[in-house]
């Protein structure tokens, strides 16, 4: 199955925002055995529409569009999807109960402005929403489809998941590929290579690899094709058990396995408690912490200590070692780690103060420096990074390493498993 | 002079990397006059990107393509292009000196592979890339114009800016237009649209308006063509004013404007601090607060009271609370403002309580109902929230929300100014 990618709208084409749509389909269906042939963007506008369709089935089967659907875009695309296909058009009923209902919820009626956006094509099968109040249009003509998806990201997404690539799949071949993501964090990209590479070099033709790095992290997605599933399956996994024996302490999970998902396992497993002490992250990190469902399991609170007196009030941090050593300290740290345990009660506690930036860096301390503690009552570890001058990037790749040097101390400190 | 962009690349189509260097090139080119009517990306293959180039000139005068260039990717581009334009290929010295040179600089010396990379097209204007080792590439045929930029970002914005556009705006002539956007918070797409929509249809044609909404904001995005860009701008602000007067109250900003860069100049302006406590949203407020430089000037710290034990003790919110209205409840977040106000002596705090799912929600509580307040030692105002069972969408929105009702509280209890 081949497909091509089709997001709309005047915004994607003059930067106003970032095609994050595109790059979301494009390895959501590389994963799942499709082929992406092409991708565009194309003006809110008929014949722009028209012309970008025309083009894209000259070499795919299947087109998926986001974008150019909802109240304001005067439902442009819609119509134009209506005349290209030569549907008429109709008031669907489901679709205007569903919107009537997720505007209820609000304590909000509806309009006629609402109404109007509820005629679909006559033809067309509608695929409910469950996410918003625009639905999915799916379109047949000669052997070939057309899926219309609002652009709203977590909204094209559950349609893709839930509804389309399902229904693709039963209407087309895919030639069977297999991936899966070791996830690792600890080291970069050229590190990496150099302890694995040697052995991905001799790898048969028909498997792949790449390196995903994201700030303090790399993704390792090793890809296999063939023809029979199950024993691709056991030759992917072949291959990753090897890779993983090759960089144990690096590998924290695999495919969605995230840091802060597999931190929730750690702690729970080992029954502790965690606190934070944050200065120039912000809360990032225990936001991050609290994304996973389920964390109040393990996480008891945290403070964001960002001015020198709550550090001191809060944390109990001595003023004489925010005067001789400043803020951004070893000495501080470890203050701001024995003040959480205690404030908290937690068993393990976490401290960062740093220069997040882009300005405030002076020549013994630069912008881009910052201090990490964690431990227990009765051992603390500490760490000190030297990061760039961007402030959100350094904010990501502190948390990153916090959450992952977290996972290391109770593997070491409590577990009775091997690191792995 | 209408543009097409057109980046080249495998790990685009399968999402590996997200397509910046479009919108990049699409808000710089519109900036200056120039009309992006499409964008498209294809594969590093010969085929594919010779239909793509064929397309794009249906449409467009230029087309800029970027990526495909350099030493992995075998020069499949740079060949294609040659054919395209039938160009033979000769050694292009220059070339070659500044690639020796670069390297030169990092102790390294050349091969024969980098020697390869240095044959150009006879014919195509080579343009120097003073960041990196592939140049520029400029091919004219029948008053069409494609240039060809290698994919890295600073080396094609170097040549975009300094090399590609000077020589554009002397071979085409733009039509300029600008840009305006309008950032809002407080009311939907559909419920603004009521508000401004009767004005916006009456609006020329030279004039356009797009809505762009994100979890509790609208960006309204006005531009406007002509010849003249002064009266242009005229025109522009004065249509801007009345758009604003029409929606006085939900109007936070303007362009890059953002919820926490515009609570930072309120409270800086008012001189005033800011603390929180926030339950649900795990520190996510606090981390949005300090994403933005010289956040200190204001915010002093937040608690993250997770656990009705860390309510309690930290911040006094009292046993019979809890268990008589639940942490889910008006008192409960009242009880946590006076605390914060107390534990971090700041002039205004706010707290944040509530179910963010996607499980633990009650009949009376049902996932989504999350309860705010914010206030001072005279004044508490708090909001309920009956939001959508997706845990993160519910955490940003949150954020998004208090920030909005921040700006709103100190502009009503202590600016002097009309909230505007």
């Amino acid at each position: 199955m081949k497909a091509h990618i089709l997001t709309i709208g005047d915004e994607l084409l003059i930067g106003q925002i970032i095609d994050t749509n595109a790059a979301w389909m494009g390895e959501y269906l590389t994963q799942n055995g499709v082929v992406v042939v092409g991708s565009s963007s194309t003006a809110d506008e008929e014949e722009s529409i028209r012309r970008a369709i025309d083009h894209a089935l000259e070499t795919a089967d299947v087109i998926l569009m986001s974008g150019g659907l909802g109240p304001t875009k005067d439902d442009i695309t819609k119509k134009t999807l209506a005349e290209y296909f030569g549907l008429s058009m109709y008031f669907h009923e489901k679709t205007f109960e569903n919107l009537t209902k997720i505007f209820a919820r609000f304590g909000r009626s509806t309009t006629e402005a609402h109404k109007a956006q509820c005629y679909m094509p006559e033809g067309a099968l509608i695929m409910e929403n469950k996410r918003g109040t625009a639905p999915g249009m799916w379109f047949e003509k000669e052997d070939k489809v057309l899926v219309s998806m609002p652009g709203v990201p977590y909204e094209m997404k559950y349609l893709i998941k839930n509804e389309v690539l399902p229904k693709l799949l039963q209407k087309f071949k895919v030639s069977p590929s297999l991936y899966k993501t070791i996830q690792t964090a600890g080291e970069g990209e050229s590190r990496l290579a150099a302890r694995i590479g040697p052995y991905l070099d001799q790898l048969p033709k028909h498997l792949s690899m790449a390196y995903l790095p994201n700030l303090g992290k790399v993704r390792l997605r090793l890809g296999i094709k063939g023809t029979d599933l199950s024993s691709m399956r056991i030759e992917l996994d072949d291959h990753v058990r090897n890779i993983v024996k090759m960089i144990p302490e690096l590998v924290f999970g695999y495919d969605k396995d995230s840091l802060e998902s597999v931190l929730l396992e750690v702690f729970k497993k080992n029954k502790l408690t965690l606190s934070t002490a944050e200065s120039c992250t912000g809360g990032h990190l225990s936001h991050k912490i609290v994304s996973v469902p389920g964390s109040s399991a393990y996480f008891l609170g945290g403070l964001v200590a960002y001015s020198n007196e709550i550090k001191h009030q809060e944390l109990k941090v001595k003023q004489e070692t925010l005067q001789d050593y400043g803020a951004v300290s070893e000495e501080t740290v470890r203050e701001m780690v024995k003040g959480a345990l205690k404030a908290f009660e937690s068993d393990i506690s976490v401290a960062i103060s740093g220069i997040a930036g882009p300005t405030g860096g002076t020549e013994e301390k630069p912008v881009g420096t910052i201090w990490l503690a964690m431990g227990n009552n009765s051992n603390i570890r500490t760490y000190k990074l030297q990061l760039g001058k961007e402030r959100l990037k350094n904010i990501e790749y502190t948390s990153n390493f916090a959450l992952n040097k977290l996972r290391h101390f109770v593997l070491k400190n409590y577990s009775q498993e091997e690191e792995a």
